[in-house]
């Protein structure tokens, strides 16, 4: 499993042409979207949804609002990592009562956490609390990136695209959210040049800092 | 692979309790040091560092920067992820030198990237260009936590600490740096009740949103 990791982790690239005919089968794909659901958060409050655009019209629709990248349309799935565009007091209350569910308690024994959360959200302004709910999507791509790759399927994180036309487009704002980044998934086409490009990381003596 | 991989993301969870005596093996900490050096990051850029603090005075030190979390001394290994405290035109060049000699090509073949590259980072004001490098920490976060996690390594991603407090006592200024979150790994205690508490996600109908 050791050396599988690295090897996929080496394998994997941000591909730049999908084929369109492959697609990520059923089972797959669930196992993508199961990964998402368990990503970590912070407090595990979970300020996100996962928009899996299934309609290709509209999928043909945003490639010109991601710089014209067929990634969007070519790929097998497109996934838009989403945050809540707000979090109140009352994001932590539905998130409390989800809790005292899932562990069969009283929601009154989560009242320490409950106030400890309300109070760090409740100190934060408008813009620190998109920067830290944008964080926590990060992991989530982050995870889901490696899951794809544990799972050879290729993956390709798209930051260039405009929020403000996504979130039009697919009425996110309704749905109480900011697209924060994309994620096509599927497999690469054969004739993706950057397929074979040597990946190019910094060393570790570079990167890895050891204070002794 | 498949099922164990949700095994694997199943059975992780943020360790609250880690066993001092319990060590990473050597080979398996090269292993997520790599997975860490390999993460995938906007442009390709890295704009980080991660950062192993072995010396254990220091680790019992930084407990009191990181609301007296234990983690941060008991566990085996401590990484400090870290995004660069600047992003310049330097660091974009520097990154194109490296580019190039990676690929083998002369850096004037990579003028196009270099200058659409400046571009992005010299529209961004300060702030903006922190946001931006702390969510590709956060993308290296994530890949970490289901790396490990696939390794049978705990973890605890901790963004409650001092950030302030950790680039001083670390120095991290004087290497351009500055702490974003920790992730303390090693091995779970036996006595950690948090590992037998159910997982809390919602449910799949309300995180995953289908557009048809």
């Amino acid at each position: 499993m050791n050396t599988t990791l690295l090897e996929k982790l080496n394998w994997r690239y941000a591909t730049k042409v999908f084929d369109p005919s492959k697609k990520v089968s059923d089972a797959d794909f669930e196992i993508l979207l199961e990964s998402l659901r368990l990503t970590p958060s912070s407090f595990g409050i979970q300020p996100w949804k996962f928009v899996v655009v299934k309609n290709l019209e509209i999928r043909e629709q945003l490639v010109s609002h991601s710089w014209g990248q067929r990634q969007v349309a070519d790929a097998s799935h497109l996934i838009v990592l989403c945050r809540l565009n707000q979090m109140t007091e009352k994001t932590v209350d539905e998130y409390m009562e989800y809790t005292a569910e899932t562990r069969g308690v009283d929601v009154s024994e989560l009242k320490g956490f409950s106030d400890m959360l309300k109070g760090f959200v409740n100190k934060m302004d408008a813009e620190q609390l998109s920067q830290w709910m944008e964080n926590q999507v990060y992991i989530a791509l982050g995870n889901l990136m490696t899951s794809a790759s544990v799972l050879d399927i290729d993956a390709c994180p798209i930051e260039g695209f405009s929020s403000t036309e996504y979130d039009r487009v697919l009425g996110l704002e309704e749905f109480g959210l900011n697209s924060v980044v994309l994620c096509p998934v599927g497999y690469r086409g054969e004739n993706d040049k950057y397929a074979e490009n040597p990946k190019v990381r910094f060393l570790s003596e570079e990167v890895i800092l050891e204070i002794s």
